[in-house]
């Protein structure tokens, strides 16, 4: 737990994943550098494969991590050099933008912003990637992007799998950064990178780039603290979240959503109602469009990337949940409906959606127009209220790009796996192709601690027909806050649904990371195979559990077979033989011939004892 | 690890899962008792929900359990009135049987079988349940597995979700005997069933029926041992395993065996190949017919349910393999890969085919045609080698059912997500609806330590798309043999898949544990919660990591969101006014009538702080 009274205890993972280095991609522009993760390989005829890198600095041996100082503002010059910002006065942070009574001050350690002002748009301007992608610009963040999606190039050339079905989504081979430009000024992808957060390396949400993932972190009032939260940022960005959302509800969230943004370098989203509701302890009925849009503008200045606005639950809408088996789960979407109840009125974020929207140009904020009627079970998965809403998100699209507004458009939950395809097209239809992002969805309510795998059988399918950005679920959904280790497990969970996804779809890198793991199973090269997982720690580990001696690492068998039994073993063998013999039926080698053809192949070592080729010694494991 | 010298150390997990009894359902025959699991809740407007038990007397508080005598010899009657069997002299137990050298003796307890003969069908007999169900007779194990499967009667009526998708699956409302018998006829569906495993509790496996899962366990050459075996079979089939694999390849493999099958409620499954390869010391050259045969007869002596037979791996198919990037994967394929190069002759599985049908037809054991030459990795899926040997299982199909024989067919492995369907939608055709039996598939290689997470999504997807039982992956696939932890974690993940599958395919049954634990969570029943989930004891756990305090259980709010945030105790506030402001609606209040109704709603109580209402005490858990 953090220190109250210091930043001592603030403490996170660093250093390279194992056989893994930082390595640098160069863009068309000389200072965009993009950062990949370099995984090599035992075997030298093997080239190295480069991966997309979630991150950021914590994982580069080069760098200097200062929590108290922040990460590097890669963007700030990209930001200013385009002019149509200025500095401005900060709004004062006031003690209940931390839950705390007029006269309180927060106990916490505050991050140290002197000589830091927030941005915001000049008059009449509109800082947006979208705005810019629209006025034909390319702007560095889109050069950054499509350096980073380019995995095919980096890596030799494309290598999508045969008969790939993208339905509808369409990746061209190479991305080049007019190809991403095109997709944000169309809408169907967005750059969340707020002005005020610089410290981000720009990623793209869409369905023509690779299926991203998201981590929600955050504490809550019964438990979980500062410390905590910005170690589960930097782990669950370690093992591959695309973008975190700080889904705090507690005391002291302004303090902790500080430390979090300028400590990220991935994109953070953020669902403003929570603090704004704190502010009115609690009572939703007390909320107000000024308390909501200060709220807004007091995270748009800390630099939060998107924001979850749940302006799509309307007062007519509410009626249409009263026969649900779960009502209405979305705490956003409870918290309006309840406020709609209580005054009988339209939802004041309906109500004054333009006026956010012109809030969020400024900031070039993102919207994540929220779901707050998503089905929370089963049997309320694709009903009236939840389809009522999407139409209704698909209306704010439509006025959000008016303003230049990036958007994409949250969905369930929980869904069965035959009403899962009809969601992403309606909302491909009625949302305009904005990206869309989905938390899960679960494929069965009676999976409680296991919530992770049942949403990932959903979450793997709905990436695959469409979806741009796939919410994880941890092992503790529904039961309590998830852990370090439930990060980690939601966030690799989540990266096989996406990866799966986007070999599905025929994205041009796809297979190249599978080919080399399978290769390097089939040549017994563990240390690789290891290396190349999602998570070599946890690989090398169950394999030594039952082989533990260093030998049985360069072994030509495993544990689970054992020498006799190795299928990979006696395949190899087979594999130069079934050359010849394939040779040999070409020739229309007689009946007579076989006997001929079987006695070369027991000449040639038939047997399955045969010895183990000399294998390279693997490298030593990087340092951590 | 079981002492060498005695069977003191041999314990299993016994009594019954928490706030779970063991109940048992009529059948039309008074002798045919049909044992399920009911789940207490503590809303006595929440009737018990009855769930297919697969766990045996092991969980029935009124069973007497004695491993070394094994379990009641249920199905003994049946099997014997029907006067088509009789007691053969069993062949006799010889060294090699055990991996042992002449002379030598197995150090092991021997399960004691005195007194006990097996059995053979009498000379023109074929003792199978499809012989039986060709002929028009509804055996006792069809009846019990109609009574078994009929979970909507038992639970107060059909509950199938709306716009099911079964894709060519018709599961009626009502599973009757007759129905049974006529999926056995059609060769739709199997019910294995060795008359000499009369230990069994009978089910089916066939796409019309719930969709069933397997449970790999087996000792290897390398590690593992007799009691850790029939430990992980009782644990396997506590938390859903249907039939169980027995897999082993080291030494004792016939001693372990016995035991197992005396002590199995559920079908076992081998794959006698491993233990000819065994007796020939590992040299695949020297398998021969005779061997193989003497060993199928061995364990159709035992009562082995299924064998794997993998006499689809034909000569000509092998060089097909010859560009794969991981080759034959499959031990069976690869060892008969082996043989036919060797030897450059036809598989002697493939040329004594019939003659291997006459055999297994005498003691009713199903063939589960191996797919020798499945995939290995996501590049080789779905490739001209695999649909080789497919269409040849279909042909052994024929064969097979000319002899009556029950067959299923085993399908792959890793396949991408969207060349799942053509495996299923190939099998179904050419294997003429035979039942599949898939192993996942893995929808990515890059998951080891978590490929229990990827292949339960592809195996939820077959599943729906007509697989009828998934084998399944545990997270030590391709890195070690599996513990009880990663046994509990495989079952579970594929009772998911298996679960979301029969949502999808709308089984009359489907939704009504789903809806119950719904309602349950909306209702702040949390004991039922756990009660109701796949894992009990971890959904407790889990919860009880952030709020151990007993009263948390009984508390309208959780951990994740604390009191204020949380969206279904302000929706359950809601939905009583949402019936209001329905009807307010209904009677087109006047907008001047609205802020009468937003009064209502404030007098009625609309503070999110309302006081919980009471809620009956939970019932102490149930011993275990």
């Amino acid at each position: 737990m953090l220190d109250e009274a210091s930043t001592s205890s603030l403490k996170v993972t660093t250093g390279p994943l194992p056989h893994s280095r930082k390595v640098f991609v160069s863009a068309t522009r000389p200072d965009v550098r993009v950062a990949m993760r370099e995984i090599a390989l035992t075997d030298p005829s093997e080239p190295p494969v480069k991966v997309y890198d979630t991150s950021g600095p914590y994982t580069d041996l080069d760098a200097v991590i200062d929590l108290t100082k922040g990460l590097p503002q890669l963007r700030a010059q990209w930001i200013r050099e385009r002019g149509d910002v200025e500095e401005v006065e900060a709004r004062a942070v006031r003690p209940e933008d931390n839950g705390l009574k007029e006269g309180q001050s927060s106990t916490l350690p505050q991050f140290d912003l002197s000589g830091r002002r927030p941005l915001r748009a000049k008059a009449g301007k509109r800082p947006t990637q979208m705005a810019y992608a629209r006025a034909g610009i390319i702007t560095p963040e889109m050069e950054y992007v499509a350096a980073r999606e380019n995995l095919a190039k980096v890596n030799g050339g494309a290598h999508p799998h045969h008969q790939a079905m993208g339905l509808g989504a369409a990746i061209p081979a190479e991305i080049t950064p007019e190809f991403v430009r095109q997709e944000v000024a169309r809408g169907r992808a967005i750059i969340p990178n707020n002005i005020n957060h610089p410290e981000t390396e720009p990623m793209a949400i869409g369905r023509n780039f690779l299926v991203k993932i998201n981590a929600n972190i955050g504490n809550s009032a019964v438990t979980s603290g500062v410390a905590e939260e910005v170690d589960k940022l930097v782990w669950a960005t370690r093992w591959g979240a695309d973008t975190v959302m700080d889904l705090s509800t507690g005391k002291n969230i302004h303090t902790i959503r500080e430390w979090i943004m300028r400590n990220s370098p991935v994109p953070i989203g953020t669902v403003p109602l929570y603090q704004a509701l704190e502010k009115v302890n609690g009572v939703a009925e007390d909320l107000t469009w000024e308390i909501f849009r200060d709220t807004v503008i007091e995270q748009a200045e800390q630099g939060v990337d998107y924001m979850t606005v749940h302006a799509g639950v309307r007062l007519p809408f509410v009626p249409l949940t009263a026969n649900r088996v779960t009502g209405i789960v979305s705490r956003g979407g409870s918290i309006m409906a309840k406020w709609c109840l209580a005054h009988h009125k339209e939802s004041f974020l309906y109500e004054h959606f333009e006026e956010l929207c012109e809030i969020l140009a400024q900031y070039d904020v993102a919207f994540s127009l929220g779901d707050g009627l998503r089905p929370g079970s089963i049997a309320d998965a694709n009903d009236a209220a939840q389809f009522a809403e999407l139409e209704t998100l698909g209306q704010l699209t439509e006025i959000a790009w008016k303003y230049d507004c990036q958007v994409m458009i949250e969905g369930p939950g929980h869904v069965p796996l035959h009403l899962i395809r009809e969601n992403v097209e309606k909302q491909l239809k009625v949302c305009h192709e904005a990206p869309f992002y989905t938390l899960g969805p679960l494929v069965t309510d009676i999976s409680p601690g296991y919530d992770h795998i049942s949403s990932a059988i959903g979450a793997a399918m709905i990436g695959w027909f469409g979806t741009a950005m796939l919410c994880y679920v941890t092992p503790k959904e529904h039961l309590g806050l998830p852990d370090r280790d439930d990060v980690k497990t939601g966030v690799i969970s989540y990266k096989i649904a996406a990866h799966a996804a986007d070999l599905a779809k025929g994205h041009p890198a796809a297979r190249i990371r599978d080919d080399a793991l399978s290769r390097a199973r089939f040549s017994f090269r563990w240390r690789d195979q290891f290396a190349l997982s999602l998570d070599p720690e946890t690989a090398e580990r169950f394999h030594d559990e039952t082989l533990p001696a260093e030998g049985a690492k360069v072994a030509h068998f495993c544990s689970m077979c054992g020498p006799k039994f190795c299928s990979m073993k006696i395949s190899q063998e087979l594999k130069l033989e079934a050359g010849d013999i394939a040779r040999a039926q070409a020739d229309n080698l007689a009946s007579s011939g076989m006997a001929e053809m079987a006695q070369k192949f027991r000449d040639g070592g038939g047997l399955i004892y045969t010895p183990a080729p000399e294998v390279a010694p693997p490298p030593p494991a990087a340092a951590e």
